[in-house]
């Protein structure tokens, strides 16, 4: 008979959820997963990892209407959009597997079922109920739960995702073909990827925005160039924009938009709906425990402990941001908690973010605004990629990088870069901010010339009054 | 009449020059740059910007070559190797005219001639005699000299570049035709870009490497992946080779490569040389002084300074690494020294290296190899690429992160990577050599899912035992 008792339970097999059972099996404790659908998650499955497989497929299409720029010439280029699809598909799945591949290597069990919490046993440990598909409901026991749920799009009255024309990033990632015309409610991060890509591959796309400006949780200065970078682009870009009651026809959707009193009738074949997230808290045994619930998610302490002993909760289930990187550092933090090592609680200025449309955003911590808000004096030094070598021989001179300093200690507070792999270049700050370096250190860094990163130390540099090459 | 009297002058316009005169004109400083060629110097001109631009070229037909893999298609793709050859000339000639613009913006005056030292003046002065290609010298003075006069490839005996058939970076770079057969002599970063551009713009390419692997200053697993991957991709690769006396035909040169004792004899078209860097230390008025030369650099001490007061070395004159980087910190740090300012002398193992083949490499401080003869007992942390799903889901599975740490201390000794973007990921590491980070911050530090720099992290978790998705 196999094992039904373990130290921790957690139920969710996403990015946060098996990460924290690959991190409990590391520190010889014995862990289970409960997964419903299937291990990844949203992330793996339907987010992070299909997105940037698509998005590479934008970015070569782009790449292919651009080859006179490089010397280069090609005739008849076209693209087989079910085959695109299909790679993003099955990348999807090879992670997805690799994941199920480490867990079955770690010896942790994966129970497939929905798990839900079901009050304690004698003897005080925590019960977890699994209802498979099919079949009668299995009941295990541990010391303790990690909820790991995770979360789902945000249906607003009247811009419910319907799966056919109104789509959520679920649809939106399995497109039969590509929309000629494509309306995109929202531009957080999900939705201008899906704006970006579908740009790019051709689609005419509009993007709307309710608030004052695209990428509201990004500098000011970085919304303003992604916004005109993306109008080059062709796309239309609505802010403070209000979405009317969807008309849905045979095969398109009228949107009324309303911007500055006045009303848009906008006639397209598809709507993305992009407007949020909210916590799966529902079903998962939180009725009649002391864990309380804030909006949509579970509430927690800085260890990611909900009202409930020996119930934890970590990932989007315990509220913003929703960020795979967040969820699985919480993981790896609530597990170490648990297993009596000393951690530190998570600093929300200190994790990064990014949206992978074309130019790349990237950041950390406080944006210049939020900076002064919180009462600091500050020192801010920008770069414009256009004055960079590496980014001119790429032939992508679009872009900026912006820092944020205290004035009084030198303590890097944010950093904002747009641009050709900022993605993969934020790390840096986010190093020098969890190390809480300053400008002193920076400014000692030799980058390599030559890089696009040289732009990250002539922002600093920019910010003391020292920049070399603008 | 115009100065001829300056706190500092800079004798050479490249990046350690060029960027010395612009940080003393952010100090207040007068200064003076002496050029006899272009301003950027081989980097701008002849190295760093324009090979990447050729490279760029070269990763656009790779994947030209490889659309099927993304869902693309094309026919009669080709390239016009003149106008890639004139994209790569642009780039430069842009960058060039942008440091022009930068040292006029700075109020610099740019004399253009030879320059060399010329004795002390009356009140003890700098003099400087500067010798345009035509017409009288003109005679400047300073409190201050530097030498920043650079460097130029090695002509061994029998291997000297003639220009057509034997080439050296400069011929390499402006091809007048892309060479059918190819041999490469030197596996550098100088040569192994060659080989790389080359071999992915269609040429049959031959490395040879006189040391037993390619990038011998690299670690030993990067070289091994480096030389797997560009044999994948068709390139022939011989190690502990040596190269005998070329023989050159109408239109080929035939060269005999001796490689464990027996002697194989390889036509090619065209040859590339390069075997190294001298630095240019004739003719620029060191006879008669207390400057030393040490082979083909001058040397000075870890404040740029030479034998001789108030005169200066920096960037390839003064030694390896021969790295533009390298040259623009001395340059500041030089300079700051100079105008009284605390400076850090430079640690050699904090200077990163890159070289922009396909796949990229990248690292900074202590090979493994070189931390044991240095007598650190360490750790080693490894991370494949092909575990990362940014790197899966752009089609670059390719390559690993190595970390070396002090056991003893946790401190990063160094960062060896191979692999997509690794050239802007690298940065990440020197920051937190730099200011002498440990396991521990690198660890704390939430790097940004989805992105290659993943694995930066999960290369420190795995030197602890603690790696999560391998």
């Amino acid at each position: 008979m196999s094992q039904t008792d373990f130290d921790i339970i957690v139920i969710g097999g996403g990015p946060g959820g098996y990460v924290a059972a690959l991190r409990a099996a590391q520190l010889k404790l014995s862990v289970a997963v409960v997964e419903a659908n299937h291990l990844g998650g949203i992330c793996l499955n339907w987010g992070c990892i299909p997105t940037k497989a698509l998005l590479r497929a934008s970015e070569i299409n782009h790449l292919l209407h651009d080859l006179g720029t490089y010397g280069f010439k090609a005739d008849g280029v076209s693209f087989d959009f079910k085959a695109i699809v299909a790679r993003s598909r099955a990348v999807s799945k090879q992670l997805a597997s690799g994941v199920q591949h480490l867990l079955k290597k770690a010896k942790v069990p994966v129970f497939k079922g929905f798990g839900k919490l079901d009050g304690v046993a004698a003897g005080g440990k925590r019960k977890v109920l699994v209802q498979p598909e099919s079949g009668a409901p299995q009941s295990l026991t541990a010391k303790h739960v990690i909820l790991a749920t995770g979360a789902r799009a945000r249906a607003l009255p009247g811009l419910e995702a319907d799966g056919k024309l109104v789509w959520s990033y679920r649809e939106a990632l399995v497109p039969d073909e590509l929309p000629k015309r494509l309306l995109v409610i929202g531009s957080g991060a999900i939705g201008t990827e899906f704006a970006s890509f579908y740009r790019n591959m051709g689609s005419e796309v509009t993007l709307v925005e309710v608030a004052p400006r695209i990428l509201p949780v990004e500098d000011e200065e970085i919304s303003a160039l992604a916004r005109k970078e993306f109008e080059k682009q062709g796309m239309r870009v609505l802010t403070s924009a209000k979405v009317g009651a969807l008309k849905k026809g045979k095969n398109d959707v009228t949107v009324p938009v309303e911007v500055g009193g006045k009303t848009e009738t906008i006639t397209v074949d598809r709507v993305i709906s992009a407007v949020g997230i909210v916590g799966n808290v529902e079903n998962i045994g939180l009725e009649g425990t002391k864990i309380k619930v804030d909006r949509t998610h579970v509430v927690t302490d800085d260890l990611c402990r909900t009202g409930e002993p020996g119930v934890y909760a970590i990932g989007d289930l315990a509220g913003a941001p929703w960020l795979a990187h967040k969820a699985s550092h919480e993981a790896v933090m609530c597990v170490e908690a648990i297993a009596g090592k000393t951690v530190h609680p998570i600093d929300v200025t200190k994790i990064p973010g990014c949206t992978y449309c074309r130019p790349q955003v990237a950041s950390v911590g406080y944006t210049e605004a939020r900076a002064k808000e919180a009462g600091y004096k500050v020192r801010v030094g920008k770069f414009p990629l256009m004055a960079n070598g590496k980014a001119l021989a790429m032939g992508e001179p679009e872009g900026m990088v912006k820092t944020v300093f205290d004035a009084q200690t030198g303590e890097l507070l944010g950093a904002h870069m747009i641009g050709a792999e900022v993605t993969e270049m934020i790390q840096g700050f986010v190093i020098a901010r969890t190390a809480e370096l300053t400008e002193a250190e920076l400014m000692e860094t030799i980058f390599p010339h030559p890089t696009i990163s040289e732009s990250m130390h002539e922002a600093v540099l920019a910010a003391y009054g020292g920049a070399l090459h603008f």
